[in-house]
Order: structure tokens, then sequence, then C-alpha cells
């Protein structure tokens, strides 16, 4: 049923006109767009996804099979889980987005993915509180501050914070849907902010739907390296979406969602049980550790 | 928060270095896949993938934008509603996969779009027999053979034949679950087959969900060109997807799932009341209208 070529043998002429003329066809049905922004995007779709097409002579067994995917992914969907955002993010789509929208700026810290467990309306906690809110882990105590980059520091930068627990899992994979390692707080007014979080530890994403499956047919691990996710907004400043990863760690190399950049690598320092903690909190004999993240925002416009 | 490029404006090469560098990072992660043609069909939806993001600039919201989309698109579609498909089709990408795996072949008839509302298990008719099974619309008299590219016969060709009624729905989309508008036949041993089906009209896709929404705010028309479906297979033959269409329809030109192909345009005569059926059936007072479909079917392995 199916005729193909590998992208460098040649297409005769005649097919080529066929499938140009397709594609030329599709791009123009979008002319009479009255918003020039969707008609740029979606010729740029029609444009790149008939590419894609013929680059690699789509069978209509794999249109069948991506179809079916796709309906897989939709269908495992729900408010609490969005396969979508992993397949953007296991097929380096998110982290492109991120890199176009976030070019260098001066030593602002860098953005990376957002990935799929952000949660809207964490609890407030103070500074110095603590994110756990019972998620099982490692006690780990976080401080920094929010400068812009002209060194001045940023007072009042809302800080959200999220993070899987020891076993790696965010509340929302939790089934009794109770709210844990996750927050929000407020820089201080020079800047400052500190918090007790859990010491990372590296999970797989869920890996139990299609994008799992997709992962496991092309050898690919489901893993992430261990980190703790930040968004951080202020008036007049770019906000910042990013993770801090753990020096050490082995799955630097192999992040599944291709989030890891090296100014994002802190790192998280071990303390001994019995070791005095920086806000006198009572450890018992727990080991705990101590992270630094010092956060640097661009301009709105930069 | 965000600095575009568009695409005509220089990257600067540090920038530039940045998203090729994910790109390579992502393609390098399917280097183990073991299935050589999943990692050429997931390493080229990659590259193309990225290379939209790129040429774009897409803007975050925009991704969020289109991953909400993918999402309304997963929920709408269940067992009888296909809203990956219509995207497909919509997008010229189901039309593509057509082309670039059916290159024409001698005389063998051209194909087109699948769409979403083909069903298995059609009920058999016999040649002569009529398909409508209730479904409303002008009686039509389909008639041809079936040959391969050599001119011969092709006895017990299996040719399933599905179209809208009068008001431009599908059976499927009826909310009684009954089945209406499709069959199936066989050719006979010299070749033949013949039906009443109804005259084809022009419908809208559906066009209430995601796949409408991107429709309208496109500019375009969820039209398409009126047509009747046929899938006809035979053994060492390659199967034929494909629909005929009706000379003079004003929408040929528009088709919204790009899907007309100038010879599969046919002339649906008119017979005005009283004319006499070609089999003896007595039409009453209704007129009706005969068409010719003679079908050549190409080599498996062509």
């Amino acid at each position: 049923m199916t005729e193909t070529w590998n992208s460098e043998s040649t297409i005769p002429a005649d097919q080529a006109h066929v499938e140009e003329s397709l594609t030329a066809n599709v791009l123009r049905s979008f002319e009479h767009c009255e918003d020039p922004r969707l008609k740029q995007v979606m010729q740029g779709l029609v444009r790149h996804l008939h590419a894609f097409i013929r680059d690699v002579r789509l069978t209509e067994k794999e249109w069948n099979t991506a179809i079916a995917f796709l309906t897989a992914v939709g269908h495992i969907t729900d408010d609490r889980r969005q396969e979508f955002i992993l397949l953007s993010d296991v097929l380096g789509a998110s982290m492109q987005t991120i890199n176009v929208n976030n070019t260098a700026y001066k030593d602002a810290t860098e953005a990376t993915v957002f990935g799929p467990f952000f949660v809207e309306d964490a609890p407030e906690i103070p500074i110095g509180g603590d994110i756990a809110g019972g998620a099982q882990g490692q006690p780990c105590w976080v401080e920094g501050t929010v400068t812009d980059t002209e060194g001045h520091p940023v007072p009042t930068a809302r800080i959200e914070v999220w993070e899987a627990d020891e076993d790696g899992f965010y509340d929302v994979q939790y089934t009794d849907h109770r709210v844990a390692g996750r927050a929000h707080l407020f820089s201080d007014a020079e800047g400052r902010y500190s918090f007790w979080g859990l010491t990372p530890t590296p999970y797989p994403i869920p890996h139990d739907g299609p994008v799992g499956k997709l992962l496991e047919a092309t050898g690919r691990s489901p893993m992430r390296a261990s980190h703790l996710h930040f968004m951080v907004t202020a008036p007049e400043l770019r906000t910042l979406v990013t993770h801090i990863f753990v020096t050490g760690d082995e799955l630097l190399k192999y992040d599944t969602v291709f989030g890891v950049k090296q100014s994002l690598v802190k790192d998280f320092i071990e303390q001994p049980a019995g070791t005095p903690a920086p806000d006198g909190r009572d450890l018992g004999a727990a080991a705990w550790a101590k992270a630094r993240f010092d956060i640097v925002l661009a301009p709105a416009d930069a």
C-alpha cells in the first residue's frame, strides 16, 4: 500500500508537485485570518507539520498510531494529570519554548521547564516557614536573595515553591487530595527569603500512561534529575519559572525533560544530626541539608 | 516576559547556540531506540517541532493555549467523535499522509482522506441494494466497475460506501445509534458493482468543538464539498480510500479538509420524477440521480 523514500533519496518531480501544491493550498486557507499573529503561527505549524510528514514519509499506519496515541494522551488528562504537558516536556518542546522566551540578560537567573505539577493558591508561609505540610523527606533549609540585574534587592517578590516528597510524588499524585510540599512566601524588605523544604530526590515522571510507553519504546528513561521548583514574580520584572538542581546528581545529564542548566545546579550541603538549625528549630536526631539560591530577575521588557 | 524575533530578523549567536544545543540534546536522547524506524520518526518529529517553535518564536502564552486546545480536543473525543482526526484533516496533515502513501500509478484511481466517520462492520448489501437504511435524501444510483491497472476486472472486491444524509449528518451523529447511509458490497465476476445511495450534499464538519473554534478564529469555513466515501479492498491490490465529488459543487475549491482531486469529480445526472430506474425500482413521484464511478486499483506493491 505504500511507496516510501527516505529523506536522502529523490522524490519524483510530479509527486513533489502534488505534495507542495497541497501545502500551498492549506497555507492559502488561512489567508483570511484577521489576527496576523494567529495566521503566522498556524501557517508556521502547517509548514513544519507537512515538512515532517514528507520528510519521514509517514505511513498511514503510523498516522493511525499517532491519532490513537494523542487520543490516549487526551483521555488520561484531567484536572490533576496533564499528559500533554508531559509529552511536550519529553520532546523538549517545553524547554525550547522556555529558551525562546527567556533569553539571557546580564546575570539574570536562567529559566527552566514549568512542569505539570504547579497548583494555584498554594498556602502562604512566613519567611523561614515550612512548605512540607506533612510531605516526607529530609528537611532542607533554603535561603537566598531576590535582586534585579542592577543588584538592587527586590522586596515582597512572590516566591512559589513546590517539590516532590522523598518517594518522588507531588501532592497532586496523592489519592487524598491534601496539599503538601508546596507554598508561597514573599521576600523581605532587603529581598531576602528562606524556608524549610525537603532535600530534592530523583523521581520518574508519571510513566504509567502513553508518554511512559513512548519513553519505553524509544529506550529512554522516565527519570528527572532531583530538583526544587521556583516561580518568582515581582512588578516590572520578568517572571522567573525555574528549578534548582543538586550538585553531584547522576541524573543531571539524563534529565528526561531536558531542564538542567549548569547555572541552576546548587550545592545541597548535608548537615549531620545535631547540627544546630539556622532558625533554632529542633530537628531531633535527623540529619538535614542546606542550600543557597540567589535569584536575579531580568526587567519585564528584557 | 518575552523577547521575540520574527523569522526575518537575526537571532543572536549565543541565543541560537542555546536553542540548537537543546535540539541536539533531545535528538541524542533517542539514540538508544532499538526500532530504527521509530527512532527516525521521533527524531524527525523533534527536528520539525523545534524548528516550528523557533521559527514562530512561540510565546509561553501560546504554548499554554496549545496545551489547553489539545486537552479540549482530547476531552471531546470518544468512540463516536474523533476530534484529532478532524484536526489532522483541517491542517491538511491527513491529505498529505494520503499523498505520501498513494503515489500516482498508471491510471489507478486517486485516493483522498478517510475522514472520521467510517465504521467497521457496516451491513452487507447485494449488488443493486440500498445503503440508505432510512437515511433521508434524494435516491442516487451509483454504478461502475473495479479493474486493475492492466484493465482486468477485479471480482469480489470489497466495496465499503458511506455518506451523510441530506441534512449533512452521518449515522454516528444521530442520537439513536442506528446504522444508516453505510454498507458494503462485493463486485461481481466481471468486476461490476451498483447500489442505491443518496445524492451527496455539502455539510460542515462537526464544528461545535475546539476544531470548529479554530476554523472560526482563523476565518475558515467548516464546509466540506459534497461527496460519497469509498474504501475498496481486494487481494494483492493497493487498498483505495477515496471519495467521489459532484460536478458543479461550489465548494470544490474550498473543501475544508483539502480532499478534492479533479479526477474524483463526477457527474451526478439528475433524473426527473418518473424516469424509469435502472433496476425497475418504483421511485414514485421522486426525482433521482445517477453517477458512474469506475475504480482502478494499483498493485499492492506499487
